[in-house]
Order: C-alpha cells, then structure tokens, then sequence
C-alpha cells in the first residue's frame, strides 16, 4: 500500500496491540476498537503509540478504518462485528485473525466451529459486503509482526474469495517482513487454516516456545 | 530395531503397498491383510515384493506381525481393526497411519471424527491391549518412506500413550531415512495431527504436487 492508510482493529488483546503497534511503526494511522470508548488496556496501548494510534468502540474503529482487522477471540467475533455494524465493513477488506478456540470446555481447547464450516466462512456469510481475507491466525502475535524472528524460512497462509482484496493484504504482509505467502484459494480454506491449531498448542507445549511457525518444504 | 521383524499391514491401497515395499526392501517379513486372502492388489504386489512379502487376511498379517500397521481407510479403520481380532493386536505396536478422511458428503471431504476426538484415540480406546502410535499420516506415501524425495528440512510427527513403543517406531521411522522426529505426547494428540489433512488437501490443490510436507521453523 502507498503511503499511510486507515486501519482500524477490532480487539485488545495480545494479537490486536501487536499488529495495530506495527502497523503505526509503519506509518499508518490506527484505531483499536473494543465494546467501550474507554478500554484500559487500548488507553495505555494508545499513550505508548503516539499521535496515530486511537481508540474508540468496536464500531468507531470499523468507521475508521479503510481497512479493518479482526482480533478478537473466535468465539465472541461475530458478536463483536455485529457490534461494529455491517454499514462500517461493506466494500472493506476485513482481515480475519481470529481462532474460534473455545476454552470453556476445559483443556485441551476445541475449536468452536471446524470441520465443515469455519470462523473465516461465517464471517464471510454474515457480512457479504466485506471482503474477508483470512491470514495470520496460524502462529504467534510476536512472529505475525517480525517472522524474522523466527530462522529460516517459513510461510504465512492466506485465504479469501476477493482476489484484489488478497493483493492488498499480500502488499501488508510483505511490509511486515513476509515472502513466503502461500494462496490457499477462497474463504472456504479457512477450515484448514483454522484447523491447524491443535497440533500448534501441541507443539507449543512440545517446543516450549511460541517462536515457531509452519513451513511447507517442497521441491 | 535389530535385524528383520516380522510386520503385519493392514490394508492393500497405496499407503500400505508403499510402506510393505519399503520394509521388505529393508529386509523385514512383511504380510499385506485385506478382507479376503486373496486379494488381487495384495498379490500383485507380492509377486513384485519377493519372499519375505505375502498376502491374507486382516486376522493373518495381524496374528503375523510383531508390530502391525493400520493404513486402512480411516472410516473403515475401526472395522478391519475388529475383523484382525484384539488378541492379534494385544501387547503389539500398532502403527496407526490412517486419516478419517470422509468422501461421501462430496467436496472437499470432511474428517469423520475430529476436534473432541481422533481416530487415534478412538483406535487405542477399543484396542487397549494395542500400543497405538500415531505417526506419518501428514503426508502422501511417497515421502513417508523416502524424506529425501521432499529437499531441506521437514518433520514427522509421533505420538502415542507407550513409551517404548515410540522409541521403535522411530528407530523404524529412521530406518526409512527420518531425521526430524518431532513426538507430539500422548494419543490425544492424534486430533492435531489429523485436522492438519484439510490445509494439506488445499496445499496440495494449490501447488499441484503432493510431494511436500511440514517443518516446524524454529530457533
């Protein structure tokens, strides 16, 4: 993307201050969205990111925003995007980082949708208008940002029905440092992204380490 | 594992031919099962794997097997499973490669169980005299006997509730020339490694070849 864009961040949490933090490192100009105007955790992520970084209501940030990012917990999404009302998506790419891991089961989490649906498809169907690009949801906040920090070479995924939209988040990811970005096709794929969690807590738990992404060796 | 064992595979497709080649070729005692103990798949490959290789039923390659593999189908696993008989599997090492992959509800298939379960566990619960391990069934059947065909580094994940069990089967999985072993726990880790089949479906869609497989980049 050309210069400095309007992005607003539905969400935050660990995910939503990380990526809203570098996308202001990157000249943009942010706002994080959460149920009130007066979020504590988004009021001192403001006083640490400067004159481009904003908060307000799940709905400000929508409005704001050219482009908006879905950082929310999977499971309480689709409640936060009606929050942020369909007026404020349409015809806007909306990047979907969200798990629908759900906890309240005790551990090992679930995924609340998989299988034969997916959070990124329910997104898609609820808010026809948006442009729902899935990506980013299959490692950690910290390497989503600087996968530098991970050695090597390994990918980010990407998956969405709007082939512009996906050039437009492709163009982000490559400002965060990405070059490996695999095109998993439209929204449907989704499924396998999200559905790569379990073994990513596994390995998490293996590893002892979030530092760590998925690579696909080919020849 | 020293000098040749006796091993009992459980299914005639290409998974089972593939890895009953290889073990033959490594000088094991290989026996292919199938419903029938005549099953034309299973004796042409027979004839082409020499005499340490030979055909029957599931009860005959489980009964003659030390250690046995189940690559079956995943939604018939459990049935073959039954007709090779619990006192075939009792005390054995039960490699289970199979994946729950359901075609019948058209495409793309679904898993048949997932998320809360796994066909691993599901394995190990009616079989529990069998020491299940998980393992090789994030990949096609080329690359589960020959790592080398996919360049640079990637990963076989294992897991299972035995031990011991684990150690032979990767002192097996090295036999087959595995270096990257990555042992996921216990059994119920058998979820993760078979919800990674959808991404690897559209992977495999995507870059029109199923000669390629994970690795975890790390540090």
């Amino acid at each position: 993307m050309d210069g400095s864009v309007r992005i607003g961040i539905l969400g935050t949490g660990v995910v939503g201050q990380t990526i809203g933090g570098k996308l202001v490192e990157l000249g943009h100009d942010v706002k994080l969205g959460s149920r009130t105007a007066t979020n504590e955790k988004a009021a001192k992520w403001v006083a640490q990111n400067g004159a481009r970084a904003s908060q307000g209501t799940f709905a400000d940030a929508a409005s704001f925003g050219e482009m908006v990012f879905n950082c929310t917990s999977g499971t309480v999404s689709l409640e936060a995007l009606r929050s942020a009302g369909s007026t404020n998506l349409a015809g806007k790419v909306l990047v979907d980082v969200a798990n629908p891991l759900e906890f309240s089961r005790g551990m090992p989490p679930t995924l609340s949708v998989s299988n034969s649906d997916s959070l990124g498809e329910q997104i898609q169907r609820e808010f026809p208008d948006a442009k729902v690009v899935k990506t980013l949801n299959t490692m950690n906040a910290g390497v989503m940002v600087d996968p530098s920090s991970v050695p090597g070479e390994h990918d980010v995924f990407i998956c969405g029905n709007d082939v512009d939209a996906k050039s437009r988040v492709r163009e982000l990811l490559r400002s965060f440092g990405w070059r490996n970005i695999i095109d998993l096709g439209d929204i449907s794929a989704a499924r396998g992204a999200e559905m790569v969690l379990p073994i990513w807590l596994r390995l998490m738990a293996t590893l002892k380490t979030a530092t760590f992404n998925f690579h696909i060796a080919r020849g």
